[in-house]
């Protein structure tokens, strides 16, 4: 029996299923008995479908398929929250099984949409959602499920992590970087998802979600994202032993769920530490299995046809064999999420001050004033410049007290401007 | 309904899978609704059972948990083919459902359980046999079922990374670290499976034959192991940018398998050179995902347990569901396996000498006459020795012309032996 898949969306991801389907479809018949047949595509654009080989399974109404009695398989490839959200929903009510690749949906809508699958008795599978082509939703909710996951650690936004390498290995500036990853392709003309961190908040909101069986949603996430970072801070950060990377972090505390998104010193020896360029990178840690890292491409054609195809075949292999979904939804618990003011980590603090007497007394004050601890200090007086840099590495702090102490720093005479404040990882 | 269990096998990864049993019953049931209850523990020594607090519940005679009407699923964690394969066999044939951790088992003779348990529509897993934490075989089965995967690469001896490292980080010989890890217990009294890569070989042929679809047995790999090399090699590699890892490797070629298990030098770039100590790591890559890495802890008690109690929560949400398996053997195609001797590759080339007018002259006229074509060499006299040392790197060459102009060079009286011969990645 053949199963038969109505697929919504032709761009990159999208085109990459089409030509996997074409190219694989027997292989996947004679490895693993699945019958997978491509009946129809939407999009906006017929050129689009022609330009893969599928012009004569063309429509441009997405209701073709979701209604289509024939049709076992909606696969959502559109993102948003618009559109995909209606499709992803009217295609669960239609009683049809359903694969995306939308982490806005997942991350915001999550709970609904897997209760309303859940209910039905159909799968609806996302793990091209979280890290392209790395398998980690998976490996979550299967290989690891023995374990207790205490932290997820992501560097899951390809675009972030390509221009700190590029501003770390070459000396660029931000500015500079993210015009070079725009005429790349590799950011959007609007860079905001990628470069202040929101896509990072719903892919770490997903897995979160699935580590500690209790849901979070982007809105638990508030993002900071790397456009403070400048090249003298992955420089002062490599002379330290660290590397810069856009860590998405996720932490089970006894105090609830400890979830951010923000540039994160992290040691050089760090395996997460050579995750470099394009890459992306997801380590976890549980109470049997110890440190773990899954690595590979987070985004592109390949890689994320890889994980929508994983899922197309797994989702078509219970199909095949009448069998309804085992695993869904596993969010039971509900967990509170820790305020961000209430975490306690190391810092990095670069203040630019003027070059005047008293400067350092008077910042060290403040600091001291919170009961924020110095571990330790420099001060570097660039020849070119009329101000000075003071980079303060913190003991383990209170983020309150550190912003406290930080704003009192900012409104000090002989401060210039609070430059850069990164959270370590070690 | 409880799923019930009966583990055989209360050493280091039995008795964390029952700890792991005792700790987080209830939170499996809470998350997965999985009630699993461990109803029969068996080994030769009852101590053990009593240390993890569940003696009540010792036999001394397998037969008793096999032959257990009300045990739904057996868990095999003796190792070896002896007992091990007695028990698993039998498990099968008494309809039980089958998690075992046992890579020689699955390696020599995993066509015919496999067979078995389909035949019988029982679940035979086996995620524990590879990598110990590392998720692998389940991505390969499940995640990445939709590309054509072209390679495996795996660190997956534990013993030996460890011993590399300590050579390369520290100098040691390969004497002295072999007693450390001995000391330690990171290896054997007899090390022979560990560092002659039978352990390895046993793993990759695992890897392989799941990610080609055809089956590959421990018969099939000829693994060199690490005795030969010496902290110079991993000096001399390191400074021409290589690390020397033990690699179990496995291509797809249009001439069939390339499988093997050797000392290979990888760049120190990649993501496998920095994989160190007890850590394994397994490198893929796929014709839609591109290169993906696995990395983890690969033996020990909690990751160990922990693949293994994935395969059991696996298990028992489909005993739990009424489901039978979906995805069992998947080795259909039947590629041949390409002879050693055929492989293409550059090389690495250690040669000891006398220190004699003409000795380089005769050893690269071996190769000459071979068609090995040198990229770069170089002499290097140990003042302290009566030797002297030659240092080749081959480029690209076929693996018979280098080992006949090996042969031939060994031949030579201006040459005292052929110290070293490493292939690379790259």
């Amino acid at each position: 029996m053949a199963v038969k898949i109505g697929l919504i969306g032709t761009g990159t991801v999208g085109g990459g299923c089409i030509d996997i389907i074409l190219k694989h479809a027997e292989d996947f018949k004679r490895h693993y008995g699945i019958d997978i047949e491509l009946v129809r595509v939407c999009s906006l654009d017929k050129s689009e479908a022609e330009a893969h080989g599928v012009g004569h399974l063309f429509t441009s109404d997405f209701n073709e398929i979701i209604n289509d009695p024939e049709i076992d398989l909606v696969i959502e490839l559109i993102g948003g929250t618009g559109v995909a959200h209606t499709i992803v929903t009217n295609a669960l009510k239609a009683g049809k099984y359903v694969v995306t690749a939308n982490k806005a949906v997942m991350a915001s809508c999550g709970k609904q949409l897997m209760a309303m699958a859940d209910e039905k008795g159909l799968f609806l599978a996302f793990e091209a959602s979280v890290g392209g082509g790395i398998p980690i939703i998976g490996p979550l909710k299967h290989s690891l499920v023995g374990n207790e996951i205490s932290t997820v650690l992501g560097i899951v936004n390809g675009t972030t992590n390509y221009m700190l390498t590029r501003m770390d290995q070459d000396g660029l500036a931000y500015a500079e970087v993210l015009k070079e990853a725009q005429a790349k392709g590799f950011a959007e003309a609007d860079p905001t998802a990628d470069v202040d961190g929101f896509d990072a908040a719903a892919k770490i909101a997903i897995l979160a979600s699935i580590a500690f069986n209790s849901r979070v949603t982007i809105d638990d996430v508030k993002p900071e994202g790397i456009r403070n970072i400048s090249p003298v801070d992955l420089e002062f950060a490599r002379s330290m032993g660290y590397a810069i990377k856009l860590l998405a972090i996720a932490n089970r505390t006894e105090d609830g769920i400890d979830i951010r998104v923000h540039p994160t010193m992290i040691p050089l020896t760090h395996p997460m530490a050579s995750v470099n360029g394009v890459y992306n990178a997801i380590y976890v840690i549980g109470d049997s299995v110890g440190e773990t890292m899954f690595f590979g491409q987070g985004a592109g054609r390949g890689p994320a046809a890889s994980a929508v195809m994983g899922d197309i075949i797994e989702v078509a292999r219970n199909i095949a064999a009448g069998v309804k979904p085992i695993v869904g939804c596993t969010c039971v618990d509900t967990l509170p999420i820790r305020p961000m003011s209430e975490i306690e980590t190391k810092y990095y603090v670069r203040l630019s001050v003027k070059d005047q007497p008293g400067v350092l007394a008077a910042t060290s004050k403040c600091f001291a004033d919170h009961m924020v601890s110095v571990y330790s200090m420099m001060q570097v007086r660039d020849d070119d410049a009329s101000d000075a840099q003071l980079v303060y590495l913190m003991h383990q702090t209170r983020e309150a007290n550190l912003m406290t102490a930080l704003d009192d720093i900012a409104k000090l005479e002989t401060v210039n401007r609070v430059a850069t404040v990164i959270r370590l990882w070690d």
